[in-house]
Formats: C-alpha cells, structure tokens, sequence
C-alpha cells in the first residue's frame, strides 16, 4: 500500500499486526527477526500494533504452503486438518485448542497437589493383558509377548497402600475398532485414586473440586483461546447433581421418550438427553450418574449394600458427554476374587494385584479422565481427534 | 510395656510413634483409625507423638508381610525389594524415593512454564521406527505393524514451529537388551525444545536454570527424605561448567591414565572419571561435556561449524554420570537430507517430519533427561530401577 506494508506476525504468545514504512522481502510462514516498537493500538484484535524498523529473515519457506494460515478463519476439513498437521498446528486457532491443554495440564496437577495427592507413573508395558477387557494392543517384548496399558487401574490402587492419594497423567492404549468422533486409541488419562474414604461421595466430591479449579485455570488463563471458540464458561457448581443411572434412564423415558433397557450401560444419545434434562432441571451443565449395573463395570468396583446388580461407580456427564469414570473398589480380598469369578475374569497374571488385598487395604477408589474430551466438550469441537496433537485411529498412525 | 503400647504409624506425610495406655488389639501393617492428640516430642525422629485414646482397626491383613516394615533399616536385596513392589513400597526408606520423584515432576513443570515452555503430549504409537535406531517395540496395529516411541523427538521438533518452546514429560520405551544398574526398558522422559536460539548455549543455559530449581526445590521441600538417604545437596552451579568432550578426554588420560578413542562416545568408567576430574578442577558435581562426534549423535543433530565431524550435541553429567542429553538440531532441509544419506537413515515413514524442514523453521534445540537417573544419582542408589515405581528391564514385565 504505496510503500507500507502492513505484516501479520505471531510468536508463541499470538498473532498482532506489524507495520512497515517499507516493502518487506517477507513471505507468508517466514520465521523472521523484527526491530520495532510495541505500540497500543485499540483497533486491532490483540490490542497491539508493531512499527517495524527492521527485518531479519531467519529462515524461509522453500514450498507454498496448503492452505493459508494469514486468514482468521480456518475451517478445514477434519482428514486436511490432520493430514497436515505440522502446519495446520500454526494456525492460531488452533494453537489455541494446546494452550487450553497446556492450562488443563497445569490446573490438573495444582489441584491434585492441593488436595494431597502424590503424582505417580506407573508402567504402560504389562505381562498380562488385565482388568478382563480384549482391547489390548500386543507387543513383541525380547521374545515374548506383553500388552499395553489401557489404564493405570490395577497400579493406582496398589500405590493407595502406599500414599493414600495418588495421580497419574499418563498415556492410554485402547485397541478398539471404534470410527466415532469421541474415541482415540491413544490418548492422555488424568488418573486419581484416594484411600481411607467413607464411601464413593468422598470422590465425587474431590473431582468436583479439582473440575472448578480447572474450569476457573480455563477461565482466569485461557479467556482468548476460549473466545476463538466463543465460548463463555460457567462456573462449576459447588455441588454438581448425583443422579442414580437407574432414576435418570426413567426421567428420560419420561420426558423425551428415549427407552434405555435396565441393566445396561447409557449410549451417546442417552448421556446427550440426561445432560439436557439436568440443565433444564437443575441449570448444570455437569452430573454424576450415580450407581451403574455391576454387569457394565470391571470386577473391581464395590458393588452397593443395597442392591448387588448395582455398583458404587460413576460416571461424570459435562454438557451430555462422558468426561471422568470413577468409582469405589472392592478393597477386601475375598469378595474381590468372588467379583472375578462371577465376571469370568482370569487372575492369570494379576497376583501382584490380588496379593495386595491380603494386607490391609483402606477403603478407596477414583477415577480416569479422558484430557481431550474435557478440552472437545469445552470448545465443543467436532471430533475429539481435533483435541490431540497428533492423533491415533483406526487408519491414522502418522503424521 | 505393663499395659502400655508404643505403636509406630504412618501415613501419606511420614512416621511417628503413638502411645496408648491399653493394649491395642493391631498388628503390624494393619489400616487404622485413630482418636488422640499429636504432641511435640523431641526425642522422636518425627518431632511429634501421638497419644492415642481410641483405635479402630479400618482393614487388617490376613497374611504375613515378607519382612518387617517397623525396623528403620530396610536393605532388601534387589530382586526381593523389586518381585514384592507393592509391599516393600510401604516402607519409608523406599516411599522417601518416589516422595522426592513426586517434587521432581512438580519442580520440572513449574520450571519449564517459568521459562515459556508449553507442556504437550505427543504420540507414543508411530507408523515407522524412526530416528535410525534399531531398539524399538513392535506393536501388532490393527494387523499391521506400529513401533514404540523411543523418544517424542520428532514431535517436539515440530511443536518448535508452532509454541517456539515446548516440553513433555511422557513415557519413552527402548527395547535395549541391556543389563546394567543404570538402564530400564520403559522411562520418564523430560524433554524440550526451544525456538529462535542463537546456538546450543542458549539450550544448556536454559538447562542450567531449570536443573538448579528442582535442585533448589529437593532441598526446600525434600528434605526429610534427602535425610533418609544422609544426602545434603550443594547449589547448582549458576554456570555449570562447559567442557569439549574431546578435550575431557585427554584430560582423564594425562590425569588418570584412561583411554578414550577419539570419534566414539564415553564409556561408563570415563564418564565417573570425567566427574572426578571436573570436581577436582572446577569443584562443580555437574558438566556439560560438548561436541560429541556425529558419528555418535543421530541424524537430526547440527555439525559444528568449524568441523564436521563434530556436533553441537551435549550431554549434562551430574557425579559422573548422564543425566540429560541434548544439543542443538539441524533446521534446514538440505543438510537435514544430506546427514541422513550420510548415516545411511532411511527417509521412510518420515516424510511428515522432513517437510516441515521447508517451511521456515528456526534454528532451535533442546534436551531429553532420565528423570529416574536424576532421582538415582541424587540419592545414589545402587540401580535406576530403585527409582521406578514398577521397573521394567529384560527380564522383569510385572509387577
């Protein structure tokens, strides 16, 4: 524009407008070095002008990129987003969906510490593929074979015996064949387990302290990643709802006619109509499904005194979504191995967890936390593959 | 003692005696709930006593534990301490371990974010067994094959173009077949990369702020189990020390008559002769040794300038032994392509981490640390794998 160029730049810290009395040598994706001053300038998106002195190129692109990263705007499709993930990554909106993560990270880990929890890390190659589920990827270990992790579970609660409270933030290998936009097969947990608890309220009521610590860190750290997204978060009640799974399938029943047999599991579209009842009911956006079926649950979780089909476990609902699994285990011996014997679970490679609960485990239980639902369901992106850096399906090993 | 009952307890924050004035119906290692009132007591290890008033026992054990928790010492073989983790775990002497690991995780993040770095998590499941190493699981994928991450190098790399400075603390897998004191199969890495660097010094001055607040932060908030361990840690160094290995080389052979060749990595014995020579010269537990020869570095690390045959790539020893690896990376295609041909690495399967080489990135580097080996050399234990909570080497895949 008759000799000035206006330049976008961006550095870790986001994207401003730079301005040059000159022509600038520069082209789109250079890394450069700029001379100049930071002027306030109400107008611009961040607030902020740069008038460029000086540029340095420090490094140029030799190819055109795929697409252009200058535009605010980028809506790619999901395989052209993924496909080209090094690059796509660039763009500041997407970029804002890791620095949400990065603050998830950190609020996790504050809160856990302030709750009195010890941060663990427990193995993800295992001799024997555990906890009754088929959905272990197999390795080739010097000859043999071992498994990979689908949770840090067994691990966890052996280390309540030794800390009383303990976390974990950690890979997760789920080998299933799923093609939904909610499921990875590689992903990151955010584990907990607690010791000396009077029942599985003492959980509820710990992770509904750590989810509204999370959701201020989103809040007071994170308000320009969450409004590249429009996105206005609520505050965590200091009581979000208990609701048994059992008394929500009946609400639902009721209210928008959705029929979800006994006994069984909640499916997506489910969990989406319990989410809309308890806002409508109750104005929260989050609820414990309290007390699922003993036959939708690993052999050990605690079944209730009061009815032994059902469980003391839980899941956590945000928005109409599963966020958090969780529960209270069976931490005596004998009832444990009589769960595994009405599962039909092998305790073939599972005494050095079996044998724990002959030496006096304290009542205790937790949950796991899928990382990239939480971040998907709060920036309410499409598919949770867009929540992971570089994500694991089916089809998808690379980039 | 006529009626009276000394009792030692122990929860999450330690050890201290109790004394009631009855007898107490508990035995050793049983959960339990006690009522009394916590007095100074100097003459205790803990400071404080407990005078009991009431007990309940919470869980008891129905077996015998395999050695006695109640004695201070706690000098289990190896194997014994290792195939009965989950008890030995128990004892103080081993939970000062992983009390020290947990400060570690907390020192490591709160640094790196102190220096601008963003946490990601990069996938673990690759496509290709890249980075021209041979030790890599492999995992059966959905019927075909996927290879374990022996490291997030790639990823990290490329997150340099899209945060500047990253890091990661994740699992790093290495199928070496090894048996040493200082080598597991499965880790924790502590990784980084950083952006926009003038050269490698900026990576291990970077490095060197980051080392000295965990080692600050072991002995503000470790103390006790530094104790446990008779450890008093001394400052780190505000510049630690900066040595060619070439030259450290020849100085352990005219100090100390140890040969090294030229063009070849360090061995273990002239790494513990290195940190001698280092203490003795500069009085610093910590050295920077730099210049590796390319031979010994892989493809991705930038050959000097001034020789080709060696690099900027570093390693950090601390009393003599590696704890951290780094060193700054080639960021420009065509060499990038040129010192792959020369080491003979094939381009397969990593065409998503060459090409972002043509798209501007920034001169940039960083480091991967052992955070165990850390933990090891601290305490100076006998093996790394005192220092894993569930170690995994050749032979051992549980517990």
């Amino acid at each position: 524009m008759g000799g000035i160029s206006f330049v976008q730049v961006q550095d870790y810290s986001g994207r401003t407008q730079a301005v040059f009395e000159t022509e600038i040598p520069s082209k789109m994706g250079d890394a450069v070095e700029i001379i100049g001053m930071v002027k306030e300038e109400p107008r611009s998106k961040s607030g902020f002008e740069l008038q460029g002195k000086e540029v340095g190129i420090i490094s140029t692109s030799v190819e055109e990129y795929p697409f252009d990263l200058a535009k605010p705007k980028f809506d790619l499709q999901l395989t052209t987003l993924l496909d080209n993930r090094p690059l796509s990554l660039r763009h500041p909106k997407v970029q804002a969906i890791f620095k949400l993560y990065d603050i998830l990270l950190e609020a996790y880990e504050a809160a856990m510490r302030e709750e009195g929890f010890t941060e663990i890390k427990t193995p993800k190659l295992l001799e024997a593929a555990s906890e009754g589920g088929a959905n272990f990827f197999k390795i080739d270990y010097f000859g043999r074979n071992a498994y990979l992790a689908q949770s840090p579970q067994l691990y966890k609660q052996i280390m309540v015996g030794v800390f009383e409270r303990v976390f974990e933030i950690g890979s997760v290998f789920r080998a299933e064949p799923h093609f939904t936009t909610r499921h990875v097969n590689e992903y990151i947990g955010l584990d907990a387990e607690m010791g000396f608890i009077k029942d599985y309220t003492d959980i509820t009521a710990a992770l509904n302290r750590v989810i509204a610590k999370i959701f201020r860190a989103f809040t007071l750290k994170g308000g320009q990643y969450l409004k590249e997204y429009g996105v206005e978060l609520t505050e965590v009640p200091e009581k979000i709802p208990h609701v048994k799974l059992s008394e929500a399938k009946i609400k639902i029943q009721n209210k928008y006619n959705y029929y979800v047999p006994e006994g069984t599991d909640i499916d997506p579209e489910g969990e989406r109509l319990i989410g809309r009842y308890i806002k409508e009911e109750f104005n929260s956006d989050f609820v414990f499904l309290t007390h699922y079926p003993f036959e939708t649950r690993p052999f050990y979780t605690m079944r209730s005194a009061e009815n032994k089909n059902e469980t003391y476990g839980f899941d956590l609902l945000y928005k109409g979504m599963e966020i958090a699994t969780g529960g209270q285990r069976e931490h005596l011996y004998a009832p444990l191995m009589e769960n595994m014997k009405e599962k039909n679970v092998s305790t073939k490679g599972l005494d050095f967890y079996l044998n724990v609960f002959k030496f006096a485990m304290p009542p205790h239980g937790g949950w796991g936390m899928g990382s990239e639902r939480i971040i998907q369901q709060v920036l309410g992106l499409g598919s949770v593959k867009e929540a992971v850096l570089f994500p694991r399906d089916v089809k998808r090993l690379s980039p």
